[in-house]
C-alpha cells in the first residue's frame, strides 16, 4: 500500500501525527514532548510518525514525506525553528534544523515545515470543516488567538504576519495582551490572558473553582479542559470570563467580515474545540448587531479535525 | 489622436470627468450636478465627456469608451444606479438605466458603471499612488468613510460588499453611525456623523466656529472646506472632532493591517484629501503603538490624484 504521508503537529506539551492515505486520516498517534531539548524532539517526532504509519498499516518504505507544523519563527526554505518560547531546545534565536533531523531519522524523505496555526487552518480549509468555501478565516482560540485567512483559495502570507486577528483593537486602552498592548481580542479570548486575570482576580478577593480544579486534575496551567469543567459547574468568575471571550470575538470578528465579507468563520484551537458548538453559537448571535450585511451573515463553523487539524494540515503540506 | 477614454465621477454635488490618452489624464472637466432628475444627470454627463474630451485636444470621433464611478447600488452587468441616497432621480429601488443612456448621447460608444468608492481606489491603486504596491487598503474619508481592499493584486469584491472599513468597531457601545450601529468608524471619522455631533454638541451649549464658517462660505453642510478652515482658526471643537478621527482611524487601521499585513494605505475622500499629509502622518503614528509588527508599518499615502481619483478609477474600468 504505496503512498502514504504524515503530517506532525508540535506543541510545548504534545506531539501528534496524522498518517494520510489517499487524502483521509488512516492513522494517528499522539505523544508527550520531551522537555529535554531539540535532539529528543525530532527523535520522538520520528518515532510519533512510524507509530502513525504502523497504525495505518503502512510500511516504513510507504512514506513519502513528512510535513511538520510548528510554534515560533519557521524558516520553511531551510526547514529550521527558532525563537519558539515553549518548545523545549527551540527557545533560543538561533535557528534549529529540525527539517533535517527528522529527514535523516526517517531514511531521508522529504520533510516540510511552517507555522502551526497556519497548517491547523489549511487542514480544516482543505480537507475539514470549510472544504466548501474560497474565503474562510479560522480563529484558532488557544492559549492565544492566532488565525489565518484564505482568500480566493489562497492562505494568506502577507509579509509573513497576515491573519492575526488575535490582535484585533476590541476595547481600546483595555485589558493587556501577550504583546503588552492593550485592548487585544486575545487579551480577552486566549486563555493565557484569561488565567492571568482570573490569577488577579483572586489575589484581590475573588472566589473561583479554577485553581482547584486545575489541582485535582494535576495540571500547573487553568487548560481548556480546566475550564470547561469550570464552566459546567457554572463558576461566576469563568462565566464572565467566557463572557468577555464572546463578547470580544463577537467585536473582532464582526470587523473582520465587515471588512473582507468572508463565506466562513471556523473557531479551532483548544479551547475552540473544547467548548465546541454552543461556543460557536454564542459567538455567532454577538456578531450579529455588529454585522455590516446582517443577513448574510458568515457561516460559523466548529472544526472537523478537533486537535488533530494540525497534524491533517501539516500533511497537506507534502500533498496529503 | 486616436485612443482616448473618458472616466467619470458622479456625486450627488459634482460631475468631474477626466480623458485618458495612453494613461495619463490629458484633459479635466467639473460641473455641478443637476438636482432635477435622471436624465438631466445624463445629460450633464454626456456634456462633461465632451467637454473633457475638448480638453484633451481630442475629436468626438476619438472617444473609445467611457467607465462611470457612482454611488449607489450598482449592476454592473445592467449598467443601472439604484439606491443611491445623494443622486437626485437615482434615489430609488428600480434601477436607473444610466448606462445606455449615456452611450445613446454619445454616438453608442460602450460604457460601463461602479460604485464610486471601489472605482477612485482603483484609480489610486492603478495610475496613482498605490502603483508599486500589491497589497493596499484605501480608506476614503469623505461623508462616510468607504474603503476598497487589493490584495495579491486583485480588488477584493467578497460578495459585493468587501472592504467597509468604515465599519470597523472601534468602540464597542460607542457614537451611533451613519447606519445605526454604535461605536464604528464611520461614527467618529465621518463628515456626515461630525456635522451631527457638532450640532448636538452646540445644542448641550458648546461653541464654534463650523457653523458660522459654513453659513459665510454658503453652504448647506459642513462640508470638508469648512473643517479645513475651522482647523486653520484652531477651532477647538473641530480641533477635538479631528482628533477623534484620527484616533478612531489608527484604531481601525492598525487592526486591519494586523489581519492582512498590508505593504500600503492610502487615505482619500474629500475629508482626507483637503487634510492631506499633516492628516495622514497623525493617523500613522495614532497606529504605531497598536501594530503587532511595529518594525514594518504600512507605507501610508496621500492621494496622488486628490479629487480625480474617481474619474482616472473610472476611466480605467475602460482600459484608460
Amino acid at each position: 500500500m504505496a503512498g502514504v504521508t504524515v503530517g506532525v503537529d508540535v506543541g510545548g506539551t504534545k506531539i501528534q501525527s496524522a498518517a494520510l492515505r489517499a487524502k483521509k486520516v488512516a492513522g494517528a498517534y499522539r505523544a508527550a514532548t520531551p522537555q529535554t531539548g531539540a535532539a529528543d524532539v525530532a527523535t520522538a517526532i520520528i518515532e510519533s510518525v512510524q507509530k502513525a504509519l504502523a497504525e495505518a498499516g503502512a510500511a516504513p518504505t510507504d512514506l513519502r514525506a513528512v510535513g511538520i507544523g510548528a510554534p515560533g519563527q519557521i524558516d520553511r526554505e531551510a526547514g529550521t525553528v527558532a525563537s519558539s518560547p515553549n518548545l523545549p531546545g527551540f527557545q533560543g534565536v538561533d535557528p534549529v534544523d529540525l527539517g533535517s533531523l527528522v529527514s535523516k531519522g526517517l531514511a531521508g524523505v522529504p520533510v516540510t515545515l511552517d507555522n502551526d496555526v497556519r497548517v491547523a487552518i489549511l487542514g480544516e480549509w482543505r480537507r475539514g470543516a470549510g472544504r466548501p468555501f474560497k474565503d474562510v478565516l479560522g480563529v484558532w482560540v488557544g492559549t492565544g488567538v492566532g488565525g489565518g485567512l484564505v482568500l480566493d483559495g489562497v492562505l494568506r502570507e502577507g509579509h509573513g504576519a497576515a491573519g492575526e486577528i488575535g490582535h484585533t483593537i476590541v476595547k481600546p486602552g483595555g485589558r493587556i495582551c501577550s504583546d503588552g498592548r492593550r485592548g487585544h481580542l486575545e487579551a480577552y479570548a486566549g486563555r493565557g490572558r484569561m488565567e492571568a486575570r482570573a490569577r488577579s482576580l483572586v489575589k484581590r478577593g475573588h472566589s473561583t473553582v479554577l485553581f482547584e480544579i486545575m489541582k485535582k486534575k494535576g495540571r500547573t496551567r487553568v487548560s481548556s479542559g480546566v475550564i470547561a469543567e469550570a464552566l459546567e459547574r457554572e463558576d461566576p468568575m469563568t462565566l464572565t470570563l467566557i463572557e468577555d471571550a464572546v463578547w470580544a470575538l463577537g467585536v473582532a470578528l464582526a470587523s473582520a467580515q465587515n471588512l473582507l465579507d468572508l463565506e466562513a468563520i471556523i473557531i479551532g484551537g483548544g479551547l475552540g474545540d473544547r467548548l465546541g458548538t454552543p461556543f460557536v453559537a454564542r459567538i455567532a448571535k454577538e456578531m450579529e448587531p455588529n454585522l455590516f450585511v446582517p443577513d448574510r451573515p458568515p457561516v460559523m463553523l466548529t472544526t472537523e479535525f478537533g486537535d488533530l487539524s494540525g497534524a491533517v494540515g501539516a500533511a497537506t503540506l507534502v500533498g496529503g
